[in-house]
């Protein structure tokens, strides 16, 4: 974060308009945080690190090794949020095989009707790395945000959640698409850019600047792991409300 | 677009994986189009054109004249629109007294409670130049996407749309956010780069970027115009279903 | 509530299958309530208490003389939550004068262009005798549940609420519809029979004993009043974030 | 529907209102169906038509044999839907083993926590009878309406639905729900009181009179099988658009 990843990509003017117009305050978090993991899963990463451009030849939407250099930060933040009980919320992005389920997705890519994305194969699995427990929650996604014709936002008001940490990827895709819906929900949400990624450097940058902006706190990981570390943990069994 | 406005801002490596993982596809537009005028009111563009630092002084949320060149391009697309009788949504942006309806929004700027953007100030206002008639629809909103907190998707079914011509601002946040959400609802969704503006640079070429990579197209002018005065046109009368 | 209002339309077997089938347990509360008063304006009253018959006449959608006597019930339990600084929120149902914001309703009724409901006119202002403050939250709403394309998920989560105590009218349609979509939102839901109403009979009960069943629970005023009283009260200014 | 099947259970100041405040107007049908089986799975019917007193015993939500009544009438239904290449859609209400996806649900039951919910048990399968084909949509939903977080609106778009045939169970829920939605996103509604079905008598009733008194119509098989045969027939593979 210093320099901050965005430096070398906005002009100078727009820096001295940023100052000027008075945006990127921090937002701050609350007391009942949730961990986002979205979409980290194979044909986003790819089935090792490697460079993106020999990546995304079997998998057209991975990240490649940038990808997996996120994972591993994610793990650490797992490891602390699970330790703390928060609840955690996984993203998959995953399609029938006709792919009806694209919608006009569909019209934008030339390579996506491969079977990559496919539910069932591969490709749809989150890295083991990071993989779900039984008790969270998993959430089977068919657009950017993990809000949007999902049951997410039940889930959120279930276990009382009024922060959200959140990770995974692709930085200018799913994590901004959700990071707008937590900010028009209300929410606060953290972002570290280690714990997220994207296949293009200037949006996984300039996403950062916007979401830092306007919509969330883009923060070091030693301020996320602090403010995990210091939560009072949540109790067991307190997911699930009592019948 | 010849270059394109985001090819001064993306690496080489990011246009090479652009090309390798079959991105930025056209996807074409429908039949039943709609044109949307997202927040230009006087607080996104200033009371007349000026340099964007020297707006920014009166209005926070200001673009200055880069907005007012827009609105240029937008009044004569809006001709077009009326010529054919397409339906016409506005968006505001506009807020309580106490800012009570900005929720998070307020923190997450210095300026956030300045009276610009009260309801019934003239910030609030669409400029003259490309103002709505009777017959439009006005949405009030309170988060950047159309879409989010609003009745907008029962008006599209109500008046059949199946394509949506955005422009206004910011092209990194209400249009951002609102091509996201039309997406999502499987709309198809054009573009036009003088058509929408922002106060940064770098966001305006990226988000721009973005989303005709993965969710509209961005095309020329000359295209959208084309494609609108080669309408069939809409009927007189055929916006309100008879009762 | 003794005998309970549907009692006499459900039948011996609809009893029987109730009890085997474990239905009607009660939902409890949470301890952030909000006061929920959905559209109590004079076209679903009247100007003054009158048998229904009368009062349709020049409101086509008013209850009549039951109408204001849930009002005086709604009054005391207004009165009881802002002696507490609980939320408050109000639903208007307003229209355009071309009623383009009906969309299909406008097929469902010989007289629904009639002018009562367009916004500005007296039918669609809310009832003196529990008008809104300026603190509170005012909804205009175009469909029959309060959070189908408004803002009010949002405020929900920025007032930090879990409970919601419903009020208003009609029983089968806003309230039956709100009822659902905050059970949906997984929000807990109190209702007494007495502070909401309905054109027909039949419709109220068998709508409060459907939320009862499912969705909601149904209880005395009484139970209410010592709910809200129990409180420990919200401070003052908590409702805006500070900036 | 002569009579109807809610006239024993509305009062006769209910008809008289009804009347002279002008509901129950036809909606009238579009020229793009849609065929939706709402829940029409053996924990809603029972493994074989029972009287419902017996089989809720082994099924908590059964509505016995007036389920299977039912099923034969949609089953007719959804050949000539199929004759004519409509889009159907089915929803299943399934739940995690933990219930956890149940939220406030869990707190109106009794018998909520018993296993006939839970996703790949036979109780949460369709009926054979009407049995879902590669082709169709099928939703898992959590909430009573197919709308509420699902990705259904998308897909209507995506289809290009204006009307919805709107079938299964139960009426006072997962019914009246999405008619709600439906009403409330402008689509055209058609109900057949045999083609739905509830574990109440009264509910049954008074929830289809509510339905075609604001928002739906409730009408003959008779007609809407006519409708159905009178359409063109949709073409072939036209359900996914073109890559």
């Amino acid at each position: 974060m210093n320099p901050k990843v965005w430096s070398s990509f906005i002009t100078d003017l727009d820096q001295q308009v940023f100052d000027a117009a008075g945006y990127g305050k921090t937002m701050g978090t609350g007391t009942r945080p949730a961990l986002f993991i979205i979409d980290v899963h194979y044909n986003f990463v790819g089935d090792a690190p490697e460079p993106i451009l020999e990546s995304v030849k079997k998998y057209r939407t991975s990240c490649g090794e940038r990808g997996w250099s996120s994972v591993e930060h994610i793990q650490r933040l797992l490891g602390a949020a699970r330790s703390k009980n928060l609840p955690v919320v996984y993203t998959v992005s995953e399609r029938r095989k006709d792919y009806l389920d694209s919608g006009v997705q569909r019209l934008k890519s030339y390579r996506h009707m491969e079977p990559t994305s496919v539910a069932g194969s591969k490709g749809s699995q989150v890295v083991a790395e990071v993989a779900p427990e039984t008790q969270d929650i998993l959430i089977s996604k068919r657009k950017p945000s993990a809000f949007f014709g999902t049951p997410l936002m039940s889930y959120m008001n279930d276990l009382d959640v009024d922060t959200i940490i959140l990770t995974g990827t692709t930085t200018s895709g799913c994590i901004r698409a959700t990071a707008v819906d937590a900010f028009s929900y209300n929410f606060k949400t953290v972002i570290h850019e280690e714990c997220c990624f994207d296949r293009f450097d200037s949006s996984h940058a300039i996403n950062l600047f916007d979401l830092n902006t306007k919509y969330a706190d883009v923060v070091p990981l030693k301020s996320v792991m602090e403010y995990v570390n210091g939560l009072p943990g949540r109790e067991e069994g307190r997911w699930v409300a009592a019948p």
